[in-house]
């Protein structure tokens, strides 16, 4: 399935829609935190005046199943250059996911106007990354593998053979299926689909998301991202990591951080 | 005044509170943002059964002037160790600041587990940094430094010479009124106290934020903190920002992401 088929929104009334999170989609069944906000962008997207997600934070309450879900989007205020808006995921009458958005118009001919520049080693070609497999070294499915091609290149893959490099940092490339191009509302997404950059600290169950913040800050070309996780600190059970996602023309297109829980520390 | 005192709360109701916007924590008679966003800290600290706020993400819609304002808290989860709120700060009716919070017990005994260590070339004792005067070159009012004692290091004060480095990182100290000690609070407002990085980059006007997020990790020693204030990409009138936060014995006490308007690109 394709990602805009896996975040379509039916609209029930003003700011109300429903969804259907896909079962494919899932690490160990539980969705995808930025698949997740990618819903919540797109909700967000069709509420405000304005199409493009800039701006995303947020906190991850209960782990919906995968099916049916409520999304509820209140405008907060409209500019003239940008909307805010305030959104929530719902399943079963229970709040899942809440999230505040700003949305605005991106210009396809802008460009940067200053760049601090790559802060990442990665530098090779997608195809000399390694395909991360389907199920987890303990037998878990990781569904949503078989869904996009999530590649990292092997100098930060010691993990993969119970050798992490203790540098905590994880870099590679993500194609979407059927190699669709990305859009504002699937780099929600990227921003979250890597595995924890921890994997290349220590080894650990799940890392789950406490909260999520995207700045999208231009349209990407088409084809697939590069991406870069990283650690910085792991203490009193939570680590944060930075995310920055380039497209291939090497251009800076979104950059996240996330807290999550971690059984370290 | 203090900043217990100019984060004071008067509760109305549950999950209600008043407060009053210090005149005299501003610049060019706008509130620090970051100065904001620790009332709403406070008040999740109250409403919430956790009383340290770990993660906060501010929306800004409008900037509130100084003076009375209204808070109002929404708990959207209480787990056993941590609480989810929402919240608000309204001016007159209108909706200045919507922030999504989440509280926790932070362990005073706590150590780092894993830390990928300091990100900045700062290393100059206090002493030795140069105090942010309480007036910009085009005469307008800071006054705000005339409340914390906030230094810059000689290395990047380039642009007070009206020679930015160009490197678009800004590194010193903040210390509060009488010396008084950090806490979670009063980190959201250390994470937006420095003025903004891209002064080593360019001189502009007004670089008002649009989203802030900050993540408290470990309460801090008594004593001033050391600051890091770094710019990545400036695009389409657009600048994020992150920063690190770390207390005198040079523990990582807090991190942190913006995304701010600016007049360039």
């Amino acid at each position: 399935m394709s990602f805009d088929d896996v975040t379509a929104l039916q609209q029930r009334a003003a700011g109300l829609f429903t969804a259907e999170i896909s079962p494919d989609w899932t690490i160990a069944d539980k969705p995808n935190g930025g698949y997740l906000l990618a819903m919540l962008g797109r909700a967000a997207g069709l509420v405000g005046l304005h199409p493009d997600v800039i701006a995303a934070s947020a906190h991850y309450l209960t782990t919906p199943e995968p099916g049916p879900v409520t999304i509820e989007v209140e405008v907060l205020r409209s500019g003239r250059s940008a909307s805010q808006l305030r959104t929530s995921l719902q399943q079963d009458g229970r709040s899942c996911v809440q999230a505040l958005l700003t949305t605005s118009r991106l210009d396809a001919d802008s460009t940067a106007y200053w760049d601090r520049g790559v802060p990442a080693p990665g530098s090779l070609p997608m195809a000399d990354c390694i395909r991360i497999p389907d199920r987890t070294p303990t037998g878990l499915s990781v569904a949503i593998m078989r869904q996009v091609d999530l590649r990292i290149e092997p100098g930060c893959l010691g993990f993969a053979d119970g050798r992490p490099s203790g540098r905590g940092e994880l870099y590679g490339w993500l194609a979407l299926p059927d190699g669709a191009n990305f859009d504002p509302c699937s780099l929600l997404y990227a921003i979250d689909a890597f595995p924890p950059a921890t994997f290349e600290i220590e080894a650990t169950g799940w890392v789950p998301t406490l909260e999520l913040t995207g700045y999208v800050r231009a349209l990407p070309a088409p084809g697939p991202v590069r991406i870069l996780q990283r650690a910085q600190l792991i203490e009193a059970r939570r680590v944060d990591e930075a995310c920055f996602v380039w497209d291939v023309t090497g251009r800076l297109v979104a950059q996240a951080s996330q807290l999550a829980g971690i059984k370290l520390g």
